[in-house]
């Protein structure tokens, strides 16, 4: 006997009949002899009119009130899918995150997880009952609803796998596991078995929309096994683990791709003490997050080019935070271009291995593709190139780290 | 400074214009300095979406898990309303059944109010604060969301009204008022400007739609004002009020009609000590609400006939009960008739005027209506007739009373 939280998506209970198809695999589970709680997201697009009405009904939507109404997105198949399992002659019964409760902070909108009362869920799983969970949603201190933020659910899903310490938390998604990369822009992408909690989060920081950044944070802090796995087929899909599960670690476990990129060269800042704390305290300020940074050696001992990215979103608003430094800054010129995309090489063996980077560097130059701005951590080397040779470097890089199937 | 309790139905939180317009409607009173709290229904067919998701989920859907499910359309509203009021300036925030709480009994999906914690209401009143309260939910023992049942968010208002002693509880709908009769029928129907709660309750309960029995018979419990009228147009509605407020009491003061009528005829039943008890006892249990009665002095003093209407919904049902009991009741042959229609005529003021019922039966057998049934109570007569004979009934009703607009 295991103890198993499932989570399902958007896509997975999409309409009547997925969610009818999700209570036959729970029961699968059950009539294994498992022990199961259910978190359950929105029904794809529920989401997106609910925050679409929030948007009209006021031009800034008091979060505590945009919680209330997008969290009733979840409630919604949460119920449905425990009358679903009743249906099949399983015991079941919704719960919402108020009920358990699921304490979060107060940052309404995008609130952390802070406690989770699994009193309930062990009376529960002791009388035989699956807990279908209303992902994505906690309560705040003083009672209101609160939500976790976009894809909040794969959170959801991991903090209640730890504080149940689950054997293994199930993601069902739409795609059946990790790829080495993209598939569709590399049709020799191989789907992972196993991948460890590091490379993971680089992955979903990166650009692979496979999971919750938060969601794999929380899972190597309290070492849950995560499974990434499809909904639609029946298949084993790819193992989140500790770096110690893994017998044979290749140097790299994968590519990931970022478009959401822009780049905003400064030409001609003073090079003095301080200058890039008058850069990027105000852009923090306006809460425009910085990701690469790059600055060159001074050429002439007075003025230094500098380079740094951020969302493609947030491109206008830090151009225009810098541009109104301008007389402070002293700088000559402010060139911005969002037609950039960031690429990364990751794996833990790069650890252990040299010559990462330059293999990287040279396979890129080999395409003759130009390299912006590089930023590398323990485990990764990100690039930063321009937009249109995106699948040009991904494929090139797929193929020069050997990842690609046979 | 009057202390309101304003409850906007369906129609009138249909789309995002209906909860602005319900906004600036609602601004209106906290600007001549009222105190406010809303009752709002879901938009205008989310509800019956959410049942039949939950019909579809499972055949016989367990009630709890079914109150989860559709509480949530007013959760919707709730939520957007309280963003509406904060666009225009207006301090405002959503409330749940949960919140508040609003405790109901454990009867899922038909929940009964049992109490209302108005403290919450009553701090938010001394910060100046508009409480839109989600209808037609509360929370049963336990801490389960529950329903009170279709039509219930009228319910709430009264209820709302009642704990929090408002001056006034003003149900906003897409008609602006209770008229003698409907309009659709009768083209010279007058709209009310004052009825009694006993007058309501029996147009409510003899199928005029315009309010939900049960909030009819709460308001008279407690007192509470209400007043019926548009949340399209911008004119008073009717008063519903203790019969003391009304100066002038009219004879009659409406004709109510139900098409939700069937009958069913037992020719020959045994004519003996028991045998009602026999026929509504089985009934009862099979939850077929049984209305008029009517039983003829036996002829051969060893047999009579019976009849007896039910909801058109539950003639099948009741007829197969019966056919169950043939061998026990011994009657000869069942008839039944789907093709009925219950006219009604209401005044409080018939209770001091004799020849009200003569009056009725002359005017319809002047136009060579016939009547299948009578049942008569304090305040009311209603007549069983022939469906096609519903408009001519309603107006030849109308006019003999003298309820015709000038």
């Amino acid at each position: 006997m295991a103890r198993l939280v499932m989570k399902f998506g958007g896509t997975s209970v999409a309409d009547m009949d997925r969610i009818a198809h999700v209570a036959v695999r729970v029961k699968r589970e059950i009539d294994a002899g498992n022990q199961v709680a259910v978190v359950v997201s929105a029904m794809a697009g529920t989401t997106n009119q609910l925050v679409g009405w929030t948007n009209a009904a006021a031009k800034i939507p008091d979060r505590r009130e945009y919680d209330v109404v997008v969290a009733s997105g979840e409630q919604v198949t949460a119920g449905l899918l425990a009358l679903a399992l009743q249906n099949l002659g399983v015991p079941a019964r919704s719960w919402m995150g108020w009920q358990l409760p699921i304490g979060t902070s107060d940052a309404h909108g995008s609130a952390r997880i802070l406690d989770i009362d699994a009193g309930l869920l062990e009376a529960g799983f002791a009388s035989g009952e699956v807990a279908v969970i209303a992902g994505f949603q906690g309560v705040a201190p003083g009672g209101r609803i609160s939500t976790l933020g976009r894809g909040g659910s794969d959170t959801s899903a991991v903090a209640i796998a730890a504080a149940i310490k689950a054997d293994r938390c199930d993601i069902f998604t739409d795609v059946d596991g990790v790829y080495t990369t993209d598939p569709r822009i590399v049709a020799k992408a191989r789907k992972l078995d196993k991948i460890t909690y590091e490379e993971m989060l680089e992955m979903a920081s990166l650009g692979a929309k496979v999971l919750q950044t938060r969601s794999v944070e929380l899972a190597m802090v309290h070492n849950v096994r995560v499974q990434v796995l499809s909904s639609f087929e029946d298949l084993p899909g790819t193992l989140v683990v500790d770096e110690g599960e893994i017998v044979e670690q290749e140097v790299v476990s994968g590519i990931a791709y970022s478009k959401d990129e822009a780049k905003i060269t400064l030409l001609r800042v003073a090079d003095k003490p301080g200058v890039a704390a008058s850069i990027f305290g105000p852009l923090a300020d306006a809460n425009v997050n910085v990701d690469m940074i790059v600055q060159n050696v001074s050429e002439d001992g007075t003025s230094t080019d500098m380079t740094f990215t951020v969302g493609r979103a947030d491109l206008d608003r830090a151009a225009s935070v810098i541009s109104g430094l301008k007389a402070q800054l002293d700088y000559r010129q402010l060139l911005s271009d969002a037609n950039v995309v960031k690429v990364s090489v990751i794996g833990v063996g790069m650890r252990s291995h040299a010559g990462v980077a330059t293999r990287m560097f040279a396979a890129l130059a080999e395409k003759g593709i130009n390299i912006q701005v590089i930023s590398t951590s323990e485990i990764k080397i990100s690039v930063l190139i321009a937009a249109d040779y995106t699948e040009l470097a991904v494929r090139a890089l797929h193929t020069a780290f050997g990842l690609d199937a046979d």
